[in-house]
């Protein structure tokens, strides 16, 4: 099959430091490849993809040091190169939001969007409603809540390679959290659970400028003086192994409507379990009493994190190579595709690409798309 | 004629505090209706206009306490609606940078779009060139500069109702500084001027969260134990004939490209010359030696402030009545329209309604478009 990825420009692809969006994209992408179809992907310069990337910036926007840029302008820039090139496409997928709607109102059911954000936004039924045409994946079922009667046409979860986690047989005995110190990912929460259990909690977190008051001010104060708690700061993904690895528990005491939450997947990869507050989309994503625990409570989220060493961890990583790995999500993303053709009423491509069998990994130098 | 207008959506029309954009479009639209045409805004709902109201959302954006909110998608929305009604329209005119154009490729040459924000920026030249069916008005010659060589068809300086600005005969010995208190807009020179010649100086400015530690650590010790300067913090629209009517001289010691600065035709507007740092569009507002003067170094600035007090106030007042009300503004755009109609191959409009002659004012209620 012929398919385009059009990714957001403000990461590289996959990105530098920070960056989900991007990162779904650039291990969908290379999947793909591996999969024997023929990519392409719109992108920063900057991008390192199995795919053919067709450059429609220098860098990405955000470490970008040129002090006046317009991330409007570079999106439609890119769109416009796009537009241009629809016709060499079986399937245009895009991670862009909403932006690329009016550009492509004619040639909507060639398209694909997957929405990576939050939806509980004002303003953004209107315009999903309003562009009807275009057909919408969700990245988890409950991500859909605030719009359910939008052109849904499929949940696919994300996926990661699994090659660069590392599988770790057992825990160092402590808890980890990983991710941004903000109010919505409630960091007291995690150190309430450990500091409850005496054990130690490292957490691995940068610090936003908006959330600086928010550190200053509630969770510095339980830090300091708490022998338990060990501030490491931010951390690059070759750390993550190690950190999450040697995690009993990754905690993820959540309280916002998580679309996804790669790192829940990422702790799996190395077969550290997840104890989650049930919240956006970790129902889905955990496998409660398998891979995990589901939590409502902080009482319950105490009780869940003192038994999560009893969980098998061979098991949990053998549940992200099934549920979550780039391959798994690549799979779906066909199945979603060949949907698309399948119901385009001129649909050019033939069937044996619209159905697209599971190849074996050694074929894939040798598969033509 | 029949007009639309297109505003961006972040602050009311006119805005009920900052906002310069918002605010020059409410001038504009009253002004074309009060000229006898047909104006249709597109626009939020809180907007105070003469013209046909579209509203196309609540509210405006910025003031809009909603926690979670997309201005991509207010303003998708809003041109969605604008394109469905093209076709009620002879000229189309935007003031929201470019979004507009993936939607209006079809009918770009009945749209004219005016710029009002600087274009030093990256990215921009891509989109303005690529998208080269579309007319564009600057609001100053200066503007231009970043991007030279784009479909630029006018410039139309900005204009505002005479009527709101009080004339002020004398002084009352101070200089004024009215803006934001931002390295760029420079303050600090404001502070060195008055001080060299020993007057008192008034700052009227809002502090952005993004400017805390340039005031805290480089404006507000230059003003603290200073018994001249005296820092009177944002003041708002009916405040502002006091504050510049009252000032010997308005300081506007700039170091950006300021595209325009509305401040220095409201200081004219009251009859208050302005001395200005060559920079941006000030040599094309003021005219030096007699509605201000145009300095290149603070030594430049000291004399020029020292002999502003020398200037015709009548004079100033008189000049901006000429040049920069909004009747002026207003005129020059509808040659602008003019120009546009005349060019277009299938214009339906008759020649009297694109060659729009002035109409005295008495007359406004009786002139159909």
């Amino acid at each position: 099959m012929k398919i385009a990825q059009v990714t957001p420009l403000y990461e590289a692809v996959p990105p530098k430091l920070y960056g989900g969006t991007e990162r779904v994209v650039a291990h969908l992408t290379d999947a793909l490849v591996d999969l024997g179809h023929e990519v392409t992907l719109f992108a920063s310069a900057d991008a390192a993809t199995k795919a053919r990337l067709i450059p429609v910036r220098d860098q990405a926007i955000r470490l970008d040091p040129a002090p006046f840029k317009s991330d409007l302008a570079a999106h439609m820039t890119m769109l416009s190169e796009v537009l241009a090139r629809a016709d060499d496409f079986d399937v245009i997928h895009f991670h862009t939001d909403m932006i690329h709607f009016p550009f492509f109102a004619r040639c909507a059911d060639k398209t694909i969007t997957t929405l990576h954000g939050r939806l509980d936004m004002k303003d953004l039924p209107q315009v999903y409603e309003r562009w009807n045409d275009f057909g919408l994946v969700s990245i988890s079922d409950d991500q859909r809540r605030p719009m359910p009667f939008v052109n849904w046409k499929a949940t696919v979860h994300h996926g990661m390679p699994a090659d660069p986690y590392r599988f770790s047989p057992k825990s160092d005995g402590y808890f980890a959290f990983l991710g941004r110190i903000s109010p919505e990912k409630r960091p007291d929460r995690a150190i309430q659970i450990a500091t409850a259990l005496g054990k130690p909690l490292k957490m691995a977190a940068k610090i936003d400028a908006a959330d600086k008051v928010y550190w200053e001010t509630v969770i510095r104060p339980m830090i300091d003086g708490n022998p338990l708690i060990e501030f490491v700061g931010e951390i690059g993904d070759h750390q993550k192994s190690a950190f999450l690895g040697g995690a009993e528990a990754l905690l993820f005491p959540i309280d916002w409507p998580e679309p996804f939450g790669l790192v829940m997947i990422e702790a799996m990869a190395c077969g550290t379990p997840v104890v989650a507050f049930r919240c956006g989309s970790t129902a889905e994503v955990i496998d409660d009493g398998a891979t995990g625990f589901l939590v409502d409570t902080l009482e319950q989220a105490v009780a869940a994190a003192s038994r999560a060493h009893l969980l098998d961890r061979e098991g949990i990583r053998a549940r992200f190579e099934l549920r979550f790995s780039a391959t798994a999500m690549a799979r779906r993303y066909l199945d979603v595709y060949g949907d698309l053709l399948a119901r385009r009423p001129f649909a050019e491509a033939p069937l044996e690409d619209v159905v697209t069998p599971m190849r074996p990994l050694e074929e894939r130098n040798f598969a033509s798309a």
